[in-house]
């Protein structure tokens, strides 16, 4: 018995042959660009939604060991199991950081698992999602309720459309502006992502948000993006005068962990010392299961090789 | 195109069957005891070696990505390209943490990648290495000499044999004992380390260490084995008056990371304050790529759900 279909798949990675893997039983992720000769891989009991989507391909599995998992052109997004690690630090990392964070703008997050996590905040007046894909809200209504929960939210605006043209009609609108997006690249080529990658994105950020407003990106991994990251970082620093980037373990994003990258207008602002600091009672209502302040701190510890290169 | 082989291997999971899978260019990690329904594989040009030693399956091969790769029955146990986390962590949490560590052993570790580590610190005057495979410390001299370069240092004893004998016959003579192993399961039941993972061994540790002995031991993962984890810190605790667990970030261990427990017979001991603290400048003398001070605090850090499991 051999493994050459893996092994064709992976090879060549249409968007179709990737689907085509679930047939037997396992789905597999794969991104011959981002993270070339590895590969990580759920086992599905049963397929509950794939349809193509004006933007992407959408399909939730239901897994084996993650409970339901969604997947957008064949990456996994955010699994039952293991979602909350993301949400919980992409969400806190800036809020508590802010002094104030009244009014939230999330792109992307189209899951509903951010804004589940943004509204729970006590100084959070209103939160606006701009996500550009309507089949991803009303497929993770569905098929993944403990994310789309936050969509019930009555502080909550959802503006289905671009970020992009949100932002250029909304200047010096938000103190925390959450960007949660998918990879700038898969196995094809540039991912419709992309352009939340580039320094473009980042001046439209800093005109959105408020005096001393934060922002907070899908930052990648020091494992195998490190050039981007580093380049990234330093084109933030040309717009923003405080950037830091932390990362949050996660087992089903390839190398275990992604970043964040956290840009403040504030000079004052320092990342890694939370402004907020939740009490452990805070936490338990919270229903928090992965941050709390020693995490937030921790968070920017990364490994001496990727310190080095990131300084 | 479907994914069947795959699916029936992880299914059946003999080691044949995982031998199997790396004939047409991949490699996957499975285990379906320990983390079912989740898989890594890695792309494999070549196959550097493989035989059936008298303890187990020893594989090197060459990938895409990682370098040269060590799996024992089936499992990855380093590759070239993140082997230096895992390394510098297990040797260096409990080497720091200790005031004077002068005579450490390595319980397993054929790979050397420990040793080198070890043999690196200022206060080690010897070294002891109990390794019970002669061909996997053969086996990484020839592929994996980056790993092994320790073997050379004139501080090392090399021992070949089953390290519970060892420890047996010499009691009260180790500051620090390092347990690098395998896990304890495989798919086919209790593997060959499992009784590297009982209350009986963490007692001969004890009596092997000297006053003030500390131990460091493979803790494997808080998204898979929280249970195993929470139960042997427990054990721990009726043998250690210190006993903590840390955890260091690995792409090519299931889940993105592995732990550590730690104990400690000196009751003044705080794990997550190291006592020697490497200058930026010593740890690039000893070309650190993961370890500094403020990494080895930041890795006691757990996700909440993780703290609040091992309280």
């Amino acid at each position: 018995m051999c493994f050459q279909p893996f092994c064709k798949l992976v090879g060549k990675t249409t968007l179709i042959e990737v689907m085509e893997t679930i047939c037997k039983g396992w789905f597999s992720d794969v991104n011959e660009r981002m993270w070339p000769g590895q590969a990580i891989s759920l086992q599905v009991d049963e397929v509950l939604f794939h349809e193509k989507s004006d933007y992407q391909d959408v399909m939730v599995m239901k897994t084996k060991s993650y409970g339901n998992v969604l997947a957008l052109d064949g990456a996994i997004q955010a699994t039952e199991k293991d979602e909350f690690a993301y949400q919980e630090m992409c969400t806190f990392l800036p809020l508590n950081s802010h002094p104030n964070p009244e009014k939230v703008l999330v792109i992307g997050g189209g899951d509903g698992g951010v804004v589940r996590e943004v509204v729970k905040h006590p100084k959070v007046k209103r939160v606006v999602l701009c996500e550009i894909d309507q089949m991803v809200i009303d497929v993770c209504k569905k098929h993944m309720p403990s994310m789309a929960v936050g969509f019930s939210h009555p502080n909550l605006e959802v503006n289905v459309g671009d970020g992009f043209k949100y932002m250029q009609e909304h200047t010096n609108e938000f103190d925390v502006i959450i960007t949660d997006s998918s990879d700038p690249e898969n196995s094809e080529g540039p991912a419709p992502a992309a352009c939340l990658f580039q320094a473009e994105y980042y001046k439209l950020i800093k005109n959105t948000l408020r005096e001393g407003g934060i922002a907070c990106s899908q930052g990648e991994t020091i494992w195998y993006d490190l050039e981007l990251i580093s380049e990234l970082k330093k084109a933030c620093k040309e717009i923003f005068p405080v950037v830091d980037y932390a990362y949050v373990s996660i087992p089903t994003y390839i190398g275990g962990q992604i970043g964040f990258i956290l840009n403040s207008l504030n000079k004052e602002t320092n990342f890694r010392k939370p402004i907020t600091r939740f009490t452990d009672e805070e936490c338990e209502k919270m229903n928090l299961k992965y941050y709390y302040p020693e995490i937030h701190e921790a968070a920017f510890c990364l490994p001496r090789f990727a310190r080095k290169a990131l300084s």
